[in-house]
């Protein structure tokens, strides 16, 4: 198994990086970046999971979420999966919703995706492995945080895993997927039209029991055009009364990137605090 | 004459916004990119100009750029026009150092080019009187700035223009055009093949006998995969004798915008100083 290095520059001190590697969790070649802190008298260096949004790569988040200033200070590495597997041999819909792009960061059960859609077995038990072996001096200790479609990832990852990760935050995530356009076209998709099967993949149904979820933090534009009908708050949060989540809202921010590397300097510092 | 808004983002307390106008300079519909800072107790507002390299559009300084976190601190508005005329009906080239995306920011004097190609009339007559009504409390201050291609379109249009720009900077600029393929390339297209012509659109040229240049500020990547060939800052540097030049090498750093991220900060405080 060989981890390819096929781009690196030097930001902020650090390197933004990005390596190419064949996934057998997902049947084919896969990319993803990796921020790598400066390297300064051995200190050790925590990991943060970055996921991405619909349509998104592992680009976006590296090239406009502003984010290697803050991540250097803390000495944090930050890692960016792609967001579904990818090639002409893997299935894909012409949605921008579904298929490439659109991963959800589950493992289907329904053809033609099963063989290919397994992102949360790739984010979970493969590519881990991969990303400490690269990381100087880890201490072992990560939080996870996403946009969107990456924001229902990172929950339904981080409330899944909570021994693995200390903390949790999310932009604008899909909160309730069983309940809106974009979770339900995926989950029928993907997991079938029984819906007994969507609970184990709802960041509403996890977080209602999951005792031991590390603290959250949510930050949600008010001009954000998908609010409304895709990420609508009330149910997790009634789901998640007495754990530690922190919800805000962002006065006049969208769904953009813009809005991500406006706040991203908070949502570090939250992590750092949790990392502690 | 309208300018039309068709895009904006709230970003760190100011708004990054899109317009779109008909060029009667360029014979074409162009769009830019305009960041205004948080409107505050009618502060005046000072005005940078930022120009994009080849390839580039007015998008990438704005998503990849990082710099509205510090332009909001300072005040200032940035604008970032395109990098060249646009559109079907405009002269194009198969190489992606001729034609749209890299006009150069000259006054083109040859066919097929002469018409559209009007880059250094419409950023010093037609685009600043736009500009100029869209910013609030305007200073009526203004400094310059960019990269590569935009490094030298920042330093012709600045020498050119010591009255109106109180500062000039660059990243990677290309300071000696007449000498190196790009420019070669470009202005035996757009100037002809009669090298007299060229020494006005020459920023190793023009700093020689600009005894009123503005402080300029030039940050260059050693690890640039363009800087041996194309930017080399030998001949600018002897022409720049005597003048405010600083001229700073920014150690393993490369070509890209994780560059201009990292050091943008420095470089608005540049200007925010000049501009005082």
């Amino acid at each position: 198994m060989t981890t390819t290095l096929i781009e690196t520059h030097k930001a902020f001190g650090g390197e933004q990086r990005k390596y190419r590697h064949y996934s057998e969790t997902l049947d084919c070649d896969m990319v993803f970046s990796l921020f790598l802190p400066q390297q300064t008298d051995n200190k050790p260096t925590d990991l943060i999971w970055w996921l991405s949004g619909l349509t998104c790569t592992d680009d976006n988040f590296s090239q406009k979420g502003a984010f290697q200033k803050y991540a250097n200070q803390h000495h944090m590495a930050v890692v960016m999966p792609d967001t579904s597997p990818r090639g002409t041999a893997v299935a894909d819909d012409e949605g921008w919703d579904l298929g490439q792009g659109a991963g959800f960061y589950l493992n289907a059960t329904q053809e033609p995706w099963a063989k290919n859609y397994r992102m949360y077995a790739y984010l979970t038990e493969e590519l881990p492995q991969l990303v400490y072996a690269l990381i100087p001096n880890f201490s072992g200790k990560e939080s996870i945080m996403g946009h969107s479609m990456g924001g229902h990832g990172t929950l339904v990852i981080g409330l899944k895993n909570p021994e693995r990760f200390r903390s949790i935050s999310a932009f604008a995530p899909i909160l309730n997927p069983s309940q809106v356009p974009w979770g339900q076209k995926a989950f029928t998709a993907y997991l079938g039209t029984d819906e007994t099967n969507w609970a184990e993949w709802d960041a509403t149904s996890l977080i209602a029991e999951s005792p031991a979820a590390p603290p959250i933090l949510i930050s949600q534009g008010t001009a954000d055009n998908f609010y409304d009908v895709q990420l609508n708050e009330e149910a997790f949060l009634q789901a998640a009364e007495g754990k530690k989540v922190r919800y805000e809202k962002l006065d006049g921010y969208d769904h953009s990137y813009f809005t991500i590397a406006t706040f991203i300097e908070d949502h570090l510092q939250f992590h750092k605090d949790c990392l502690k």
